[in-house]
């Protein structure tokens, strides 16, 4: 039976942050996207792709604020799952498009993923995930009347932005609607934007506004997927120690107690690298076999060994570039 | 094996006109109509639930057209696609409640579905449904540029509103997967607003800014799974001839030879009634047992012979109640 891999797209695979972020440059960037992962489900392997929604669901957070006289504002939860629906029609529409180039027949779907989360989860009493738009200063206090954490992020005239919590992921809701789909060999888009954050109340499923890391969702959906491969895709082609400085080290292999020691010390930056490599940690501790994070370029030669940071449980010798 | 039901659930399913549109307000809204649905569920019918998007894609073309110095609007299909998650995720969190509270453990699962029209439909050439915001005189020229076709809907400062075609469903493009989750035995929601409407180009599937009538994709997604019953629901009891005069008979019973009849005479209106028995004598053309055309709080006794107006292909004499 052929090995199933969860691939996690970073922003930059959905959206140019350099572009004026229009459909049409959306569209091109999750097409060139398309074409990677339509090589590697090409060679055989089951797919579950997972993603990002930062600048989309802040494109949706401006767009309900500016509008907000008009029209009653939706909340973040459903705020998300409006973006699981945007991106997975597009990523659906490009992925059928680049598999019928490689003459590739499978059918793509994606499913509308909720993930629970501790409602005592140690991020809400700390929220550090800014979202949507700016706001200035004469803004602030009937935002914080209505509940909402800011922090001043920024300089000038809107300083202050809004900050959620990011709980740890606990249950993919939909698994088995994902798992069903993959068994009929459907590649499955799940978990956009880390899933919809939901906790249990009295036996029911309420969601929150919050902002799950796409990467430990992921993780946590390959590992019930009983997935062999974790494949976290960046806008690096490789982890590095003493990133952006002139010790920069970038490494090709890591064992997961080598990964769990860097991050301790501090190498990874939460936010950034440091969610990838906890996700592959997890991925492995929870026995998985190979996790990589790379490029979306390199994401082949990746599951190759011949190019990005592939973490496993068995220490196998580091082989380091400078 | 049990009998599976498509249920098409109207706008007034998702939203009252009359409130303010808030996300209190439709879940409050959506909670009833999934109390009703949960009621069929358990009664042990296999279930696929499609849905309008009227309300809800016309409130994010006023937000994206609010924001548009910020933010690039979105295509119409894209919004089509947000939408289905939107109510995807809204149905399946209230769907879940409604079932646990009767002691039903099904999972409930949203595939977001693209439904494949014809490039050459008539309706291409003959824009006929309205959509999002309604726009001054002066906002004309620049819309008629974009290549918008507007309308002159309404009175006073902004009468004018786009119109965009309505063409015929032909293919559900996600048919397998709704097939394979349905026979996992999970609830399905698919075909929300009708589906993604898309065309073949090149033998690739290119989103179009177009709005299948959900009706009829429900039909067709009925026939495809070779589902026993259709049940449309909408703000009436029972379909009527000379409706709203005082010549108004209430139906209870239809064979599709009569169902076709009166609608050729033209007592049901277009992007009303009349889209409603169209997909019910489709259905039922097609090889169905059973439609149903109903109101969500009639549902459960439609099904049950004791309300609503049922359509199928025998004659069985016709009760007609004034």
């Amino acid at each position: 039976m052929s090995k199933t891999i969860v691939i996690a797209l970073g922003g930059n695979a959905l959206l140019d942050p350099k572009t004026n972020g229009s459909v049409a440059e959306q569209i091109r960037i999750i097409e060139r996207s398309c074409e990677k992962i339509a090589q590697i489900i090409a060679r055989g392997y089951r797919i579950v792709i997972t993603h990002g929604n930062g600048p989309q669901v802040g494109n949706l957070l401006i767009q309900q604020e500016e509008a907000k006289e008009l029209v009653p504002p939706l909340p973040l939860d459903v705020c998300g799952a409006m973006t699981q629906g945007q991106l997975g029609y597009l990523l659906q529409q490009e992925l059928d498009e680049a598999l019928q180039a490689l003459g590739v027949r499978l059918p793509v779907a994606t499913v509308i993923t909720r993930v629970a989360v501790d409602s005592q989860d140690p991020a809400f009493r700390r929220p550090t995930k800014p979202i949507g738009p700016f706001y200035s200063e004469r803004e602030r206090p009937a935002l914080e009347q209505k509940g909402y954490i800011l922090e001043k992020v920024g300089k000038g005239a809107r300083p202050w932005r809004r900050v959620v919590a990011s709980p740890d992921p606990k249950e993919i809701i939909e698994l088995g609607a994902i798992r069903a789909l993959l068994e009929t060999g459907a590649v499955v888009i799940a978990c956009g934007g880390g899933g919809v954050p939901v906790v249990c109340e009295d036996g029911n499923w309420r969601g929150v506004e919050a902002v799950i890391d796409k990467d430990l969702a992921s993780a946590l959906l390959a590992k019930e997927l009983r997935a062999e491969m974790l494949l976290l895709l960046t806008d690096v082609e490789r982890v590095a120690l003493h990133f952006g400085s002139p010790q920069e080290v970038f490494l090709d292999r890591l064992s997961v107690s080598e990964a769990r020691g860097y991050l301790l010390e501090g190498h990874f930056p939460p936010g950034s690298m440091g969610p990838k490599v906890e996700a592959a940690i997890r991925f492995i501790e929870s026995g998985g076999e190979c996790a990589y994070i790379t490029s979306l370029e390199k994401a082949v030669e990746a599951l190759e060994g011949r190019a990005g940071t592939e973490i496993s449980a068995i220490h196998l010798g580091q082989r380091i570039k400078r």
